[in-house]
């Protein structure tokens, strides 16, 4: 149990066992970056001992392993909860070293004993074809975090911290990682940490000097200078600095305690006494060389606490024999032979050095995944919106969900595990409701004078996140989700582009994730895209980029999900149904400015479950009768594309009401590969149903309209789909003229319609000719009256009496 | 001219006249936002005089404004060169205004005169179709930025500053903004700005308190723990702070004084003495009330002061008459008539308040793009790879092109004008042969004890900019294009995602400002992914992500360009035509492992002009004879696609010499679309010369295999292209298991082609079966030897003597 009362490292506390369990990780580490055979050189070194290919980080390793080690010791003094976090995960070497050192590697994968045989596996493995990766990834027990793409370390620990009292999450920091703005960005975590209600993060800044090649800023700085930003970001800094392993065990012994010691009295007092402003958090600041206990030079050139430790230092082992037989020198440096008894077991003296069960930094209960809290979502009944009469109710489609939002808020208030994240812009988006049951988080308390204080629905006990930074929005999420909690990222549509490359790691990550058995599985990435190009006409140009809609569909199928609710109660069952899913990314598109409604609620389930459907009512269709098959189907997917569409559909009726239209919506883009592509695919038949077998299909897309080509593909007959979309035409002027630069609006459509349907229909050139004077009317209108022509602001849907 | 030694505001200084420029400049951004008539209120204010739609961002006006005033008093005291960048882009009116006040807007469009007709535009042309964007932008004359996705303020400013050694880059930017990653991470600037040598960038950080709806983070800290921050980053900040005009006024003109002595002392001391360390250049803390002089409370509530100010401030004024006599009261107290004459224009003691001709910030050299420095590019020949016999030399494709960057440094170092920036990869990029002309820019000196000094290549002078963010990598370049120099961004091809969101911002403005005739193009923004994903099997699943294409494919072609050279000379001529190109984004992506080499310099120049070509050697056609119709037709882009290509012709013609194929490859993947999607697009015949009319053709593409579908879309027949390509399956394997796992090796395409091929033809079972067992063996031998087949990694092409 852990004591409550601080410790500090008792001055004549011998680090001589420590440093041996150091000495067993780096060997592991050597071992398992060069060897194929012999992983305890209990044979002179040869050649064929050596794998083919040298692949592996070994610069950063010695860093992560006396940092895990130091853990170790401070958990078995503490019983503290520690999750470790790897920033240079490139170090993949050190952490399984470490994590098979205490045990856990061996209980998750028990083909990798703690024996011989075990040894032999876990150094033939690495990076090798049907083994392990070189990074630390969902593969290695206990880690939350891949550390490939740079940046997102403190993010994810901040994240997981979060709403876990009990837990310190340990965040080893590269100084190259932390010359990336999303690390940078994440040093402001003690503004939004609470100490009363929120577990601790516990930076450990490691500046080893260097990146791949150059020296790093940090690392060139004086330990003032570093020390002065940590503080100056709201830390309590200290640093360990040296290249004698005794003193540096000394000195980074009693920093751990000492922070230790503070997070549990910053905490302590925190939560008897109430938070006044933001913890001055303790941060470790630890300059030791990097790829130190490595070779110091090869080949005449200094390696050992230079760049040339990064990756593999001796190149050449197996056709150099200097190289090999520095190989050899340096893997018995660390005496492989008193760390590992006869049968391959570390010697017991050194095993007693790591914490027991759970308390295994490999074994973190929050580093597995879903703790099986589930979350529950309020019937959806009490937030429907009325849809009737159909398209012509107009509604902010986001204010429901801000409403349902508030109410799991309000649910999870005394086991906290959701958490709504936005850079600035839950107002915005028209979320607001959730502020009736929480605030945003502050730590900072406002200054005097300020005029606003009382309506900001600020306070340090606040759930809702609000930071200018989607890198932060998205990367706090993230390790929220992945210690199994649950969330909701809203951002403008254009600027989740800020973030899109964390969207790809993390799909990959789970990806890779749902293939472990011993991974639990963790609440999906939830991405809602309001204030959308479409509707960002009042901004201008660079809010309108659909992109990441594009992103999202490369990613695998298994994993990615991209739904687009044409309105408020198609929204509502979405964003029930993504809140209760497990494992994906889920991407919703959605726009938060009054909309026309059309669905019911239970109409809204039935669409959403079929993923698209005809919507019967806005064509006319008799399929029993003599208009049993359409002339041509107008496809829809998105808010304003559905508008434009029905408005089409209703023009085209008007006008011809000899011709025969279908309108189809689609609200999961994912039904529209071929089920090979994406497994929410509709069968052939089904799609043939929708789309007919080879007519033609007017389609408005709500992102890029060349982007959803590669969606058809595989379908019969793809040329027959003639898409609109955003066009990367834009700029600050009305909505229908965005609808119109773009060439998707209801004219258009209907020109397009027009051109494609087969049969000659009276009346059709009279109505060519009526779209485009209303698109000269258009044009002329809005650059007189600085609006939409009347008949397009107030248009809504009416039936045909057909 | 200016006078180089420092000034500073006589304590006795008036500011009355500067007062009344910043309440002309307040007026003018009003009337933007609300007016569309009566301009100046010589009536009485109406509903019809309003707007009916009101956009525009008022809160950040203000502070944009005094700063801007605050600049031209600065240079007409001292004549300095100042470019301006404001972070807020959204204080578009705020910055109109002001090149509107100093005359530039009316040069430049004269149909917004200096007298009562132009006014009259000026307010009606804001936020309204046919009219101006909300934000600052490329229409905007002086801007380089246009501040829409918030967060690269600094690094435009820091990048417009490089090799521009007269140059002060004043640069606004909001608290707001300060929360993001990318501006975080754009303080370290110190460290990468060379007195001596590079301008100066003067950062001036608002705090206004608030973003749209909340608080920010530095907003309410004391000014002790922001300047502590800025301290931290080698800034030496100075805080202005107040709410009453006459004392902000007073201790805002002294900072900019001292700021600039403090510059040029900088600048003189290391242009005279050298440079030792970084400079510690000064800063500027500005805390003043967001929308300042604006209404303080409006139906209750405080406005002034709060994030209620940060849009329209009265947001109903044609229907509510106490809005509008709000408004009017709040527009006449910036006393119009004492600002403008009858005629309109500004009263000439306030017209005298503002900089002359050229030092006027809206007429910046700096800021209207190229300055007709032309790039002279080496000859070619000097760094031609040989390519005989064909694909059986092994070559890194990317070292000519160091090579070729080397010279360029040599050639421009008298004029410095081309940067190369590099998330610290040049080396791992194989562009290290620039370290033989320049440095890594650092300016933090080694510490002692350093071991690795001596190789590092780091030093004050260097000018290559390696920084570990690609962010800042990226954004420096644009600041560099933007301002009329040339340069090159090499990135991983994965984490050039990091930063995919600015290429589109980038790729939009370009696409504006080439619509205005009076900017000047800028070089183009180059971004070479090396460390693809098909070599990245070291490395693993997070390193494999070609997803920057797709994000570039989206964009307007008038713009984008992807190139993909098959070699090392096709790399050469690529890159002689980008870094000549102007006001396009050229992503050019080529794996730096050792590739196969194929085509001479000369070869390479045709196939560069054509886009894609038949390379007859590889295939065996005989156009005259009983071959004129190949049964196949292999197309590849990309360098490991046409191995595998390659590869797969080599099998097919081995193995069934009956059969006729032939090989395409693609270098400019712009030419697959039609010529109304992208101008490269190929004419109907000259694509269907390539592809045949519609026979099959089995293409092996380097990025996501769906995306090229987007390409192929409105060609005839599209669902006759069988594309393989990255399917987003990876780890740590071998080489040609990364091709293997997503069915794109020479097997899988000569699976795929006898698939699709109509003729039946004897042998070809046999290949079925070859195939099949080859990538059985594979699979078994890579996990035996934990490398690749010898006759898989010993394969080069070989000509077939049929
Ligand atoms: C975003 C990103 N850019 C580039 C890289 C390539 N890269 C891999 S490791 C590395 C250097 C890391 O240096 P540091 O964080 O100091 O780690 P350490 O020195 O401990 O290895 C770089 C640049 C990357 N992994 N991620
Ligand atoms: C990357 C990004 N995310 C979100 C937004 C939406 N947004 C526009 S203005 C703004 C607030 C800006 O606050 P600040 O930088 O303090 O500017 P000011 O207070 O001067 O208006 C936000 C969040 C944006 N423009 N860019
Ligand atoms: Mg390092
Ligand atoms: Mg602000």
């Amino acid at each position: 149990m852990e004591t409550g009362t601080p410790v500090t490292a008792a001055s004549g506390e011998d680090f001589e066992l420590l440093n041996r369990y150091w000495s067993a990780a780096n060997y592991l580490t050597v071992a398992q970056i060069y060897l194929q055979e012999n992983p305890l050189l209990r044979e002179p070194l040869l050649p064929r001992h050596i794998k083919p290919r040298l692949l592996g980080h070994w610069g950063t390793s010695p860093g992560l392993s006396l940092i895990y080690a130091h853990l170790n010791r401070l958990i078995r003094r503490t019983s503290a909860e520690v999750l470790f976090v790897a920033g240079p995960g490139h170090g993949g070497p050190a952490v399984v070293a470490n994590v098979y050192l205490e045990g856990t590697y061996s209980e998750i994968y028990p083909k990798v004993g703690m024996d011989l045989q075990g040894l032999r596996r876990l150094v033939r493995q690495f990076s090798t074809p049907g083994g392990i990766a070189s990074h630390v990834g969902p593969a290695t027990p206990g880690s939350i975090h891949e550390g490939g793409e740079l940046g997102y370390s403190l993010m994810h620990a901040t994240g997981a911290a979060m709403d876990n009292p009990g837990l310190i999450v340990a965040c080893v920091i590269g100084d190259g990682e932390a010359e990336t703005g999303p690390l940078e960005a994440s040093w402001k975590a003690p503004s939004f940490l609470n100490p009363a209600r929120d577990g601790a993060v516990l930076p450990i800044l490691h500046l080893n000097g260097y990146k791949i090649s150059g020296p790093t800023v940090l690392g060139r700085k004086s330990d003032e200078d570093v020390e002065a930003l940590l503080s100056a970001h709201g830390w309590d800094p200290v640093t360990v600095s040296g290249e004698d392993p005794v003193l540096v065990h000394r000195a980074l012994a009693s920093a751990m305690d000492e922070s230790f010691g503070r997070i549990r009295e910053l905490q302590s007092k925190a939560r008897s006494q109430g938070v006044h402003g933001p913890a001055r958090w303790p941060a470790i600041i630890l300059r030791t060389p990097k790829g130190w206990t490595g070779p110091a030079m090869v080949d005449g050139l200094p390696v050992e606490g230079t760049f040339r430790s990064h990756q593999v230092p001796l190149a050449n082992v197996r056709e150099n024999p200097e190289h090999l037989a520095q190989l050899e020198a340096w893997m018995r440096s660390y005496q492989p032979v008193t760390l590992f008894d006869d049968a391959g077991r570390l010697v017991s003296e050194l095993a007693a050095l790591a914490p027991e069960g759970s308390l295994r930094m490999g074994a973190a209960r929050a580093g597995r995944g879903w703790t099986g809290n589930v979350l529950e979502i309020p019937e959806l009944e009490q937030y429907a919106v009325p849809a009737s009469p159909r398209g012509s109710i107009v509604h902010e489609t986001t204010r429901p969900l801000g409403e349902l939002l508030r109410d799991v808020y309000i649910a999870t208030a005394s086991d906290p595990r959701f958490r709504l994240f936005c850079p600035d812009e839950t107002n915005s988006n028209r979320l607001g409701a959730v502020f009736e049951a929480t605030d945003r988080c502050l730590l900072e308390p406002a200054r005097a004078g300020d005029h606003a204080v009382a309506e900001d629905h600020v306070s340090p006990g606040g759930r809702v996140v609000e930071v200018l930074s989607e890198h932060l929005c998205q990367g706090w999420l993230e390790g929220y989700l992945l210690t199994g909690r649950h969330g909701l990222f809203a951002s403008y549509e254009a600027f989740a582009m800020v973030s899109a490359s964390m969207t790809v790691q993390h799909a990959k990550w789970l990806q890779h994730a749902r293939e472990l058995e011993w991974r639990a599985p963790v609440p999906s990435l939830n991405i809602l895209l309001t204030s959308t190009c479409w509707r960002n006409d009042h901004n201008g140009f660079s809010h309108q980029g659909p992109g990441l809609i594009d992103t999202v569909l490369s990613l695998s199928g298994t994993v990615t999900r991209v739904y687009l609710p044409p309105d408020a109660n198609t929204l509502l069952v979405t964003a029930d149904h993504i809140l209760r899913s497990k494992d994906y990314v889920n991407l919703v598109v959605v726009d938060k400015q009054p909309h026309p409604q059309y669905l019911t609620l239970e109409e809204a389930r039935r669409h959403a479950a079929a993923g698209a459907s005809i919507w019967s009512w806005a064509g006319n269709e008799r399929p029993d009768g003599a208009r049993a098959v359409p002339d041509v189907v107008l496809a829809c997917a998105g808010d304003i594309p559905t508008q434009e569409t029905l408005a089409a559909a209703w023009l085209l009726q008007e006008h011809l009401p000899g011709l025969v239209v279908r309108v189809v919506n689609v609200m999961d883009a994912m039904v529209l590969p071929p089920r090979d592509a994406h497994p929410h695919g509709l069968s052939g038949e089904k799609f043939e149903e929708l789309f007919t077998a080879d007519g033609e299909v007017i389609m408005a897309w709500h992102g890029y309209a060349r982007a959803l080509h590669q969606l058809l593909h595989g379908r019969p007959r793809p040329e027959r789909f003639h898409v609109r979309g955003y066009n990367e035409q834009g700029t600050t002027t009305t909505p229908f003229d965005m609808v119109v630069l773009n060439k998707m609006s209801r004219y258009h459509l209907v020109l397009e319609a027009l051109r494609r349907i087969h049969r000659q229909l009276g009346g059709a050139d009279e109505l060519v000719d009526f779209c485009r004077r209303q698109l000269d009317a258009h044009a002329r209108y809005i650059r007189d009256h600085f609006e939409d022509l009347p008949e397009i602001r107030d248009w809504v849907w009416s039936p045909h009496l057909t």
